[in-house]
């Protein structure tokens, strides 16, 4: 069975890293890739108006999953529709630290499911008067209870106890509210065991203790920032994957962005983008093939070349080709 | 000339620092205060059914400034009416580490300017149909620039060089582009240097580098959010004073809850109450006598009794009777 993969590079490194990470995908010989590039971000903007083409658009919607890289200026104009291209109700980003690598906490492995759908995502502002704007935070049962299924049932599967639900509810009364409650009956449901964090506090905990926690389930914005704050906690954006995951679709990206600074230079770290690609191996139902790419990335960080993020001077190649070495 | 405060200890371990930053105020020989206590929280819901009786607001009103411990269960219902009701515009919440304390960032010293009444926080929120609920984020260009040129202020007065505006405008296009926007109006119109940041990236750089950051001027839920992942930095909420600043009125509190699990043990660290307690004499223009206190709490963090939160096994009065003795 061949699988159809739109493959969308973007802007900066994201022209470097994906084809890494499609790489990694060719040299996996129990599986059957066709690609299908597309265009989106700053460059192609600045040709035709648009950030996302109508056209990267179709080869999304009608691959079986996507590899996107990252964007520059366009970036939410590319990723938040791309995300709902795929139906994506659930993104997941694992934050985990490496042996041999630099980090704050050395001893992090958490996941966050952050709900992909609502919250601040909404769009719908407007400025009411004068200098006077409004947005419209959503949060519904139905979506707060998908995400909390998704993230109990992602839990059970991979073998994590410590579920924890994040909120802000003592001020979101309603919104958050809605949200807690939600996903407290799924866990209670399931019989699962959990514990629920205010966001503010959450954040403190996560800097001072990580190890103290496995998966945690968020509402959007809550889900964007304690995932970026978890990266800071195992050394960058270069090393984390993320999958945003529909009923019949996905898409992967890295969590970090288009690096205009590096980019052109030859130096992005793959590891990031790769790993991305490990969940797309999963989600197809390879897990031993999403394991050993894992594994061989695994194996780089810690005594192969490395990127200068990571205080390195090997090149993206050099490290893609190491990593597809020891496949 | 006599300052009249109005202190409210609230619950849990408010009942044990906030008679600590009254005793420490009483023994500035500079300054003359009058103290009038005021009840809120969850033991004053239980007995009259209201965590902010009509009688604790008027004393917040008509004092010079207040002193707030910490509340329980009903923490939103008493501090953010009573932020209200100082008319404060601003949240000033300094996270800085101290010599000889274990910190997962010894580095750092970071300003949070929060704006205090908008964003997330207007309380605004329905439930359109079942289990659809809303909550309207309210961002004003009036709000936006008062925020802005407090922090700017700030940092000029107090020697800061670095100031960031914190926002989520790639998303929050309307609401958080009129902050982005006014806030960097600000900025230009003063001739300060400034950077923009995204919340979450924000939020990694600060794990990583919080050396690089000095005053960081943020929407509510992301000075709220942030500020508590800066305390997770400097090694916990036990040293975190803040600022509530008003046209006319100003109230204190630590960024600290009420810690029901050592409630009663006479274990506190009276070390935020007392910073927060300096912040209040910087307010009322006793600039001399707050960095006094801020040295004695710092020099009995470096040499003197601590508390077990920070490795010690010292109680709440010895270590208030430290730092008085080095006033
Ligand atoms: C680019 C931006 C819209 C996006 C988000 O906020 O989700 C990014 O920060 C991310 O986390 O993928
Ligand atoms: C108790 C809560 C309403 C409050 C807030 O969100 O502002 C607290 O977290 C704080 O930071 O002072």
């Amino acid at each position: 069975m061949t699988h159809e993969i739109a493959v969308i590079p973007g802007d900066g490194i994201g022209q470097a890293v994906t084809p890494a990470a499609v790489e990694v995908l060719q040299a996996i010989d129990t599986a059957d890739f066709e690609f299908v590039r597309g265009s989106a971000g700053d460059a192609v903007k600045a040709e035709t108006g648009e950030a996302l083409p109508q056209e990267t658009r179709s080869i999304a919607a009608d691959a079986d999953a996507t590899l996107f890289g990252a964007a520059g200026e366009t970036a939410a104009d590319v990723i938040l529709p791309l995300r709902d291209v795929v139906g994506s109700f659930a993104n997941v980003r694992p934050a985990r630290s490496y042996p041999g690598l630099d980090a704050v906490q050395p001893d992090t492995d958490i996941v966050f499911i952050r709900e992909n759908t609502e919250g601040v995502y909404s769009g719908i502002e407007s400025e009411i008067s004068e200098g006077v704007t409004t947005l419209t935070r959503v949060v519904t049962e139905a979506a707060s209870r998908e995400i909390a299924e998704f993230g109990f049932g992602y839990a059970k599967q991979n073998g994590y106890d410590d579920v924890t639900i994040a909120h802000k509810a003592n001020v979101m009364r309603e919104t958050d509210g809605v949200f807690l409650e939600a996903a407290s009956a799924v866990g209670d449901e399931r019989g699962a065991a959990y514990d629920t964090a205010l966001m503010d506090a959450l954040a403190m905990h996560l800097v001072m203790r990580p190890e103290e926690y496995d998966v945690i389930i968020c509402p959007n914005l809550a889900g964007d920032v304690l995932s970026d704050l978890a990266a800071g906690l195992v050394g960058g954006l270069g090393l984390l994957p993320s999958a945003n995951i529909g009923e019949e679709n996905a898409l992967f990206e890295p969590v970090h962005g288009s690096a205009p600074d590096i980019a052109g230079e030859g130096v992005a770290n793959p590891s990031a983008m790769i790993l991305s690609a490990a969940m797309l191996l999963d989600h197809l139902g390879y897990d031993e093939e999403g394991d050993r790419v894992r594994a061989a990335v695994e194996s780089v960080l810690a005594s192969g070349p490395k990127t200068p993020d990571l205080g390195g001077d090997a090149g993206t190649d050099a490290v893609t080709a190491a990593i597809v070495d020891e496949l």
